[in-house]
């Protein structure tokens, strides 16, 4: 390992001088004068803002939060540096937008488990699956998860960010069942799907539905 | 925030010039020619090596994995630079020692919560005090524990860390509980003190024991 840990990968930080062109998204943030090729013919980039941010989650997962860089995220995004600052206020606007998101794309995945289940039986089996296919279930989600947890556990300002996943978890959760049991069938998983993603032996996936039998045995559906 | 989320803390990297002596743990590694102040008198030093590992803590905890340098470790221990090569091979084995000391100091306290449990009610108070007041209980260990994890997450080689962390857990928890019953009382205590530390809302503690008393329902002690 070298002196640094999260040592960038070489050449990332090496702008790769994309075309400057104007954004798209004016609206959503005063002119920037400093766009340098703002006398060029503008080109049609609606998404530029939510381009910059799929970037952002692509540099965090490769060298950390510690090394993400906007000119990093730049290069990653294939833009000038000037337009990132003319997105974003500073790095605390892009992490907590990233983050965000990131957290977003998963409770996605968890809601949509839990809505296709019609009934007791099948809300548990999808909890099931949340564990044993769903959550963690990518390099790239499990580093970026583990990203934005450090970050929070350092800085409680972005412990919103974990709170709103956390609260939007358990409202997917208690549309199956009570308050009380959502609660804990939250923490099942997050503990259940941390301890085999760090884990170098194979979990018993029988194990996760061992669980969610023991924890909704008195739930109210 | 600034440019770098865990740009190092001011100064931090500047050595403060401890006085340079041998180290007295001679015997861990072989004598280095480029430990500079070698003709000085020796000093005693006989826990110089454990010194270096908890400054290296102290600077994880401080600045993150990333920022963790030699030269911010030993300006921390109060010791040269040079004694830093001489008694780890590189930042690879000290942050392994680091971090597996971290988890035998969490470690020594969840084994001490549950031998003092003589009997079935017993033990499952010790596991909701673990959940409610031991794991994550400082802001250090909250700080360190996710910076290991998403070094595990990031890097698989540091996955024998947590591995062991983990199966020490279990081995406590199944001198109480039959081993499945363990292995989900750990997936719970490490999922509801994550969620407790990165809410921005306070947790019930009956929430613990709620969850402790229904995961061990059918548990044979």
């Amino acid at each position: 390992m070298p002196e640094q840990a999260a040592r960038p990968a070489p050449g990332a930080a090496t702008g790769s001088g994309g075309t400057a062109a104007p954004s798209g998204a004016a609206s959503q943030a005063p002119p920037a004068p400093s766009e340098r090729a703002a006398r060029r013919p503008r080109r049609t980039d609606p998404d530029r803002r939510g381009r910059i941010v799929e970037a952002c989650l692509d540099v965090i997962a490769d060298v950390g939060v510690a090394g993400t860089t906007h000119r990093r995220i730049a290069a990653a995004a294939d833009i000038p540096l000037g337009s990132i600052h003319y997105h974003f206020e500073g790095m605390d606007e892009l992490l907590r937008e990233a983050f965000t998101r990131f957290a977003g794309t998963v409770g996605e995945v968890f809601e949509r488990r839990l809505a296709g289940a019609g009934d007791c039986e099948a809300a548990k089996a999808a909890v099931v699956a949340i564990i044993t296919e769903d959550v963690l279930g990518t390099q790239r989600e499990l580093v970026l998860t583990h990203e934005l947890y450090t970050l929070a556990a350092r800085s409680p300002g972005f412990r919103d960010i974990t709170n709103a996943w956390m609260a939007r978890s358990r409202r997917a959760l208690e549309a199956r069942f009570d308050p009380v049991t959502a609660r804990l069938l939250d923490a099942l998983i997050e503990g259940l799907t941390i301890h085999r993603a760090l884990d170098n032996v194979p979990h018993d996936p029988a194990a996760a539905a061992d669980a969610v039998e023991r924890l909704t045995g008195s739930a109210r559906l």
